[in-house]
């Protein structure tokens, strides 16, 4: 069976879980906080030395990082991964759209937002990653004048990897009231079989995110 | 025939242009001078609504962004893609860890110190920059230790979308004296069959790297 390390609150683990429940695969959880240091400890740092969750270990003891690339070992065969090669590339660029253009905006604005002190020197980021976090959002909104998914024709990994922090851009600053297209999917994801809520954050990082906006 | 739109010292346009050459396929190149502006057209943003390159456009008009969607569309079947998921998983691994961990640090503090004048204000991001580029060096050598690709048992990818950037890390002040083993993989894969050298930068951006490390 997976074993699978992450930190509720975080989009990125968020991901696996939810594909994991869709497909109806059995896992073992182990809650990792990142937010408190515990992904730098020597033993973890062993595992992946890049220090990050989540992280996959497999029944024998092979370790797999970086969120969308646990999407595609367990999506593979599954109605999640399209099976035609195009559609599968645009999932993929997708995905590394994510990773790149997205994440590092509304992800890192929601963290600084909950999970820093506020008399942080990062929250003199903030308007800068919610700008782009906007320019990240005006790029989905736009696909979705024409497209349903991410993934292709069907629901699959590149709308788990985008929904992950796009449903709680909110939390960093970044409201979604402008986005009615990305609004509608964000209903359609939650509305698919065997979906689960991301878990909320704890009263700590919400009174914080109620004090940032 | 394919086209791809890109800018030629970029290393996420030489990587598109490193496979094609390496599997032997023709394609057009236009350049596009990301650094003035070029991607942001409202001719290239009705391609691209991202406003980045490399983009691939098919013979028959179809559009994919995001240069390591664009190699894992065009090596699938090829030698660089490896056969056995699990060693797919990790190659695309190591192309997210490319594009997270390893690009906005290194590919970014080049591209501030030879495309930026050396009054730019972003010049101050620089040590942050190399420090995060160190790290990401770090996890690379370590791996090195144990094997020889980061795309499973051969090159492929992984490596090509690695190499973009890690063998001009030097440009952005981030040397490479201390990572033997990547120095050894950097000239493993220039020996590589049908390797084609990344374009050098134009005179004036070599002036400006020169004055900034």
């Amino acid at each position: 069976m997976n074993t699978v390390y992450g930190f509720s609150p975080s989009g990125n683990c968020h991901k696996v879980k939810l594909l994991l429940e869709q497909l109806g695969q059995p896992y073992h959880w182990v809650e990792i906080n990142s937010a408190v240091g515990e992904t730098r400890t020597s033993d973890y740092l062993a595992k992946n030395p890049n220090g990050k969750v989540p992280m996959l270990e497999t029944g024998d003891g092979r370790v797999l990082v970086e969120s969308n690339a646990i999407l595609y070992w367990l999506a593979r065969g599954s109605a999640c991964w399209p099976e035609d090669p195009w559609q599968q590339s645009q999932a993929l660029s997708w995905m590394f759209f994510e990773q790149y253009s997205h994440e590092p905006y509304i992800a890192v604005a929601r963290f600084i937002a909950g999970w820093t002190p506020m008399d942080s020197p990062r929250r003199a980021d903030l308007p800068m990653l919610r700008q782009r976090g906007h320019a990240a959002l005006k790029v989905m909104e736009r696909h979705l004048a024409s497209d349903v998914w991410f993934s292709g024709s069907a629901y699959g990994i590149a709308d788990i990897s985008l929904y992950a922090y796009t449903h709680v851009a909110p939390h960093g600053g970044i409201p979604l009231d402008a986005y009615p297209a990305i609004r509608e999917w964000i209903a359609r994801v939650e509305a698919t079989p065997g979906f689960v809520p991301m878990a909320l954050p704890d009263e700590h990082a919400a009174a914080l995110i109620a004090q940032s906006s």
